[in-house]
């Protein structure tokens, strides 16, 4: 990691050199009982790979990943987590921070109780009933104004159906900057896959990126991260 | 793989020399939509080690696995799925064999119907109904009698509470031969962990087994089902 500093500190790419960013990936599991979880799914690959390429571009980098198979990325400080809530309070402890990148699949609701004893069958074939509540909207909350708000809040949709319309309301009702929207529909190969085809939705008009290595979509992420903190230095 | 199998029938300790076996192991994962799902927490190294066990003892293993982080085990042929109901068929079409181990966790419960469409938070606050239907029990259809029942079916039984009761009542229940119980309480650090404390639920008296590293218990376990199928010749 001290040599991937190095090379980025001299290597002119220092974009980002006295930037602070925090990076959410990865799934969330929600316990049921001792045993069971609700999860979201997601490999955690492109969140990894956007907290390396502003480490790159010389951010201080922090990222909040929820389970994963995936080693922490050189040069990025990691808090594990496996809550929806855990990784809302993680995510506020790294603030104040100029860049926030929610790209965690973030489960929407998880179950009214977790028990610490294993839910049974009980032979009556009757099925226990499984209470949902919402889950904290982790890009919402950053993304409310106040002297917390990083200058720069990027969230991720990933969406089945109509991902421009989903996605462009989404950045509206969260109040975050930019939304960076993909197609995850079986058969497209972007969920635990290598590549990626990514939309970017910012108050301009939407920019279709072509389809490309999830860490070349991540360089291009934050170089313009980059730019666009210089424009409103 | 193959150096490993001629080890073990030169070594003198193929006690399951042209003995069929299949194993299960892991969780699966049960979709309720393309990015969400229903999981147990499983991290299938026991499942894993007994496998690897039964082929080093000389046994054809077929191991059925759901979604890890694990290698394929030395000597093994695995057939990877998702869901219960995948896990059922690949282990049926896996037999007749002598020697069944579900050591799965499966889900007892799947969403009743998936969609191929995200669901979406619709702003109402009002939850979505996740309705639960009951999994096919592998088990208990494993141990069914008939002309293609293995000759030893071993079950396990992960509980917080009571764990020889709930063990002895699911050996009858399941009408498998053997059940291996542990106690998975918070804080045993049994999963996911490497280590286990098994107790093993005969006709006969309950057995403790000292707690010991996972590929031990599985070593000691393939012993005795070497044992018990050599009594029953």
């Amino acid at each position: 990691e001290i040599v991937d500093a190095i090379e980025a500190q001299f290597s002119g790419h220092a974009l980002l050199a006295g930037r602070k960013a925090v990076v959410t990936a990865g799934p969330t599991h929600e316990p049921i009982d001792p045993v069971r979880y609700i999860a979201n799914r997601s490999s955690g690959k492109q969140g990894y790979a956007i907290a390396e390429a502003l480490a790159r571009l010389g951010a201080e980098t922090h990222l909040v990943s929820g389970p994963t198979a995936l080693p922490d990325p050189a040069g990025v400080q990691v808090t594990r987590i496996e809550t929806a809530r855990e990784m809302l309070a993680a995510t506020e402890a790294a603030l104040p921070a100029d860049i926030a990148i929610c790209c965690a699949a973030v489960a929407d609701w998880r179950a009214d109780t977790s028990t610490n004893s294993k839910l049974k069958k009980d032979g009556s074939g009757q099925i226990p009933p499984l209470g949902l509540v919402e889950n904290p909207d982790i890009l919402a909350t950053i993304s409310v104004a106040g002297p917390k708000r990083p200058r720069l809040v990027v969230g991720f949709a990933a969406e089945t159906d109509d991902v421009i319309g989903y996605a462009t309301a989404k950045r509206q009702r969260k109040g975050c900057d930019w939304i960076v929207a993909n197609d995850v529909s079986p058969g497209t190969g972007i969920m635990g896959g290598d590549d990626n085809t990514v939309h970017l939705i910012t108050a301009g008009d939407p920019e279709h990126w072509d389809p490309m290595p999830k860490a070349q979509v991540a360089m291009k992420l934050a170089e313009r991260v980059a730019d666009a903190l210089t424009d409103k230095q």
